[in-house]
């Protein structure tokens, strides 16, 4: 069996064209494919047109060993996969007496029965089956003039159900190779940065390999390895984190975690503190994103939003004159924020955010300045960012509560807490 | 110029292909070029890789006159989608002064230079530029050979952005027919029922055509007319509006808007009003959401984020005893939280959620059970829900802060303020 085999995802569906759904499909399937070490080189969405389908499968057939489609296995007349790849492979379609019987099940439990109700029936001659466990449509596998074929049905649950249990083991066998990947998640210097970096590195490897990625507002380096056992792969990933760790130190706020709060939840989870929140112009953010992640509550004692003087004062306590004479974006406000809301809530920490997140400025500052600070016993940290003015206000926010979450890592991780 | 335009998507970048991304770009672009008559018949993604991407855009060129691109036009080595364009069509690259001068000023601003920083403004000689309003990398547009070329970033932010800002605007003068879409958006009943009171007109209707999408936590009816003239179209669809407002009344929020707290933010710019939220489950995300809409601070004083007891006690002067003895998720203590912060505040009107967004349980009440209060002069409205224990947290996190708008924009627009 080749080495690598490349694999083309065909998605089925004019309603993903329209972009009235997502091809989550796809992405599913080749999460899936990259673990068990099947290279996705395409992924192809067209429309409920035969002509067009056709052509796409003629495409597919030159440039991949292994073709997957979602899709159109349904019993309405739209539902056109089968037919037009068994035409295109040159196999009869013929009733596959189980799924039949299946049906009928299905039909006398009290579902519509439709003119087009046993079309699902038929299958590719020789196909292996596979069973639907969350729909009626069965998918199959064959192979045929070189190809393996799969098809899987369109509807997300059903696709990713009948892939996990029926397509991986069947093309499990035709790889000898694992693919492991990790990331590690950098926060403080950009993307392109980091790519300066390792560039040349990058360009060297094949296997392992690395690339970077942004996100929306730190980015991360992927590591991927391919070899014939996991623990193979593993030993040959070790060294170049490592390496990646001992250059960019403590910017890496974790590995394999999807954000900052993750990393910080993780800290809260070694360390047993409490905290909570005063924001001004991150609006809740902060206590929004903590308290997406199921177990916050055991950390997360509460938080204050406050958009005016008034509240600031009400809420934390802060002398009304000094936010007057200081200005509500500044040094001394972050500062009694979070000392305020530390103190009345009992906390160990408490972060808190005053800023201009935009559109329109004070007058005094520009907009995507914004002060972040952490109080804990005995101290408090504020740093002072200018993000630049061209910066969406979601994006500003965003950052801010990013600076938030990093303070209380780098507080909780033994690190400076760095206010610059 | 021809009538149909058909186009493809192609989208580059090698972690769709691993499953680490979704491609909402395609989706989100599709989604605007159906609204403006403009047919997408392929989605494809393609790795980072030269030669397939050459492929790619070669297929393209056979069977698209309008090939759009998405990612591949960031600062990293990885990013060749600009080059091998330009090189499929024969297109030099050229420097772009005025880009070049905006990565200046962003360096200025702090952020790092890298060698391959000031690629992002080589563009295709003759383009049209479209400048990133959320990022650094520009996207463009050109003709060349019949066919119509836009390329935009792919962090689907910028992407968005761009293609709404500077490439619809670009497409649209292709088509010579206006193409006018309005969506009306409905709390309170679901797609499936909206679908089904509809269905055998939806059926009938060819221009003006009309469709339900399912959103997040809501849904939504879009009515789109193709006519000579803007005001052909809409006088078309004004109709088929009055029609469907006849039947679903005051379940529609709003018309042509993106989520219920901007049809609450024009209520509040007509009444005046002042608010403020006393949250727990929901974890500061309805502040969060409003305060996202810029102008939020006119209208929204403050908020609390109250995630024990001890905390609603302290923060909402609520009786310890009372939570205690009622179960801090319960219809009383969701009262008591929203006159709490209402008479703290001193704002017109206060909204408060309680509530069991799991995945853990209380023993008390299932997953998924919410209440959601409004206060104001004199009353205050509890709604209960029970979303169902298979939804998400994620999922009832949004519903209950809908609940809660949706609470507002009844009171605010005077009408019965439904508490179930």
């Amino acid at each position: 069996m080749k080495k690598s085999l490349d694999t083309e995802i065909l998605s089925v569906g004019t309603e993903l064209l329209l972009g009235h759904v997502t091809n989550t499909d796809a992405r599913d399937i080749s999460e899936m494919l990259s673990k068990i070490g099947i290279n996705v080189k395409y992924h192809t969405v067209v429309g409920d047109n035969p002509e067009r389908l056709r052509q796409c499968v003629r495409i597919a057939k030159e440039r991949a060993d292994i073709l997957i489609t979602t899709g159109g296995l349904g019993p309405t007349c739209d539902d056109l996969t089968k037919q037009i790849l068994a035409e295109c492979f040159d196999l009869p379609l013929v009733k596959n007496e189980e799924e039949e019987a299946g049906l009928y099940e299905y039909i006398r439990t009290g579902r519509g029965l439709t003119e087009n109700t046993f079309q699902q029936a038929l299958l590719p001659e020789g196909c292996t089956v596979f069973h639907n466990t969350c729909g009626t449509a069965p998918g199959c596998g064959f192979e045929k003039d070189g190809k393996i074929v799969v098809m899987i049905p369109g509807p997300p649950k059903e696709c990713r159900a009948m892939f996990e249990q029926s397509a991986i083991p069947y093309l499990r066998r035709l790889s000898d190779e694992e693919i492991v990947s990790h990331s590690l998640r950098i926060f403080g210097i950009g993307e392109s940065a980091v790519d300066d970096i390792f560039a040349d590195e990058m360009n060297a490897m094949v296997n392992p390999s690395m690339a970077p990625y942004a996100k929306e507002c730190d980015c991360l380096l992927q590591i991927t390895a391919k070899a014939p056992s996991e623990a193979e792969a593993e030993a040959m990933i070790a060294p170049v984190k490592a390496h990646v760790r001992e250059v960019l130190g403590d910017l890496i706020y974790g590995e394999d975690v999807e954000c900052l709060e993750e990393a910080v939840m993780q800290l809260f989870q070694k360390t047993g503190m409490t905290f909570s929140a005063a924001e001004s112009c991150t609006g809740g953010d902060i206590a929004r994103r903590f308290t997406e992640l199921p177990g916050a509550s055991a950390f997360f004692m509460g938080g204050a939003v406050t958009y005016t003087n008034a509240v600031k004062a009400e809420l934390l306590g802060i002398d009304r004159d000094m936010i007057e004479e200081k200005g509500a974006v500044s040094y001394e406000v972050a500062k009694a924020m979070a000392e305020g809301i530390r103190a009345r809530l009992g906390t160990d920490m408490a972060v808190s955010v005053t800023g201009l997140a935009g559109p329109d400025g004070d007058g005094v500052h520009e907009v995507g300045t914004v002060f972040i600070a952490l109080a804990v016993e005995g101290q408090t940290f504020v740093r002072e960012t200018h993000m630049g003015q061209k910066r969406t206000r979601s994006f500003i926010r965003r950052m801010a509560g990013n600076h938030a979450f990093d303070m209380m890592r780098r507080y909780m991780a033994g690190l400076p807490v760095l206010t610059e």
